[in-house]
């Protein structure tokens, strides 16, 4: 019995990690859709996103279950709590991946991204996957250095999403729709980097009992 | 013994109401520091946030002790697991009344919102507290026809966001840094509706067990 207990965790834990990869598969497909301008693709994104959505039922079913069965307490109990939050934060990433491919199908026949901003979009796309790759590696082998790197590409996310906002302020001959596209589109991949960040900072309370800011907050990077 | 759980978990349900009211008063003067241009406030806006993300930790942790202390099954650890995601939810809502103030600090001195859209935007901020005020109420009273009105409410930030969106779109004598900041601030209200639906959702799966939405999703509504 406490074998299989020992077993349903690591389950959740590889169920976690499954979530994510459908997540990034979005991200990329979403990233492409939009600066390819494949209708097709953002399509398969946006209906692909109810996927994840059940996953997380399903997983949260399951340590609810848990937590019903086993009575937790200590570490377990706080994985299971922090399970719990992992899969609304990684549900929440797959939502922002769809948000990204609905602005490349609104956007269509057009790119999304104009010319000139491709470039910046594309390092904001590779910035966002890479934290969440990451972010998944560090939940599956609790891979603390590794959290860094994804604090690191969320901290270069911001800075590109507040080089972009400068650059589109300072800047007059775009239309109304493209400044909103332009907008929107930072935002969400900055939003998803946020995310990254706080699943990396709950593996790290989990490891070390210690929160990774010096305001000891778990919750969203997302602030001032 | 059984007494003094019973009396915490009507604490909890309290305290939840207690943050909600945080975020009321929150979003109130963001909207009047938007629409005003007034810094001071905006400013005290943007501080008081550390509070609400003070008493989530708090309240999480309450309820983490009750889940160790207590080994709750079927309804009461429902309502604890439902707790855990509903402080989550209310310390993002606060967040995004804080993002309101920052894009009131942002323009000041001029206003955020220029005078053709002010009507709109004092709408949003109407519509937004409404569903905020209701969703607390919901949750101290279980009362589930309130639950409606917030939907309704939700339903009519997303239309307006929509039309104030398209209004955008159809203008270009707009500033790009104009059309960033309404963007973002249409979207922030819009968001606190779906926060504010969420929370009532989730009231109406532990009272009734049935999800209110034909998908079966108790997630975010701001989903295709």
């Amino acid at each position: 019995m406490r074998e299989a207990y020992r077993s349903d965790l690591r389950h959740l834990v590889e169920d976690l990690v499954e979530m994510l990869d459908l997540v990034r598969s979005g991200l990329v497909d979403a990233s492409t859709a939009l600066l390819e301008g494949d209708l097709a693709l953002a399509e398969r994104v946006i209906a692909a996103d109810s996927h994840i959505d059940d996953d997380q039922m399903q997983i949260d079913e399951k340590m609810i279950e848990l937590l019903a069965r086993q009575g937790p307490v200590a570490s377990d109990l706080r994985l299971l709590v922090a399970g719990l939050r992992m899969s609304s934060t990684i549900e929440r990433m797959g939502d922002l991946a769809a948000h990204i491919a609905i602005v490349a199908r609104r956007s269509h026949p057009q790119l999304g991204v104009p010319e000139r901003h491709r470039e910046e979009f594309q390092r904001l796309g590779e910035l966002a996957l890479g934290a969440v790759t990451s972010s998944a590696k560090v939940i599956s082998d609790n891979d603390l250095a590794l959290a860094a790197q994804v604090e690191k590409d969320d901290d270069e996310l911001d800075s590109l999403q507040s080089e972009i906002y400068r650059s589109i302020a300072r800047n007059d001959d775009y239309s109304s729709a493209e400044v909103m596209n332009l907008t929107l589109l930072a935002r969400y991949y900055e939003r998803i980097g946020d995310h990254a960040v706080s699943l990396v900072r709950r593996v790290g309370f989990l490891v070390t009992g210690d929160t990774l800011d010096s305001r000891g907050a778990l919750g969203d990077p997302d602030e001032e």
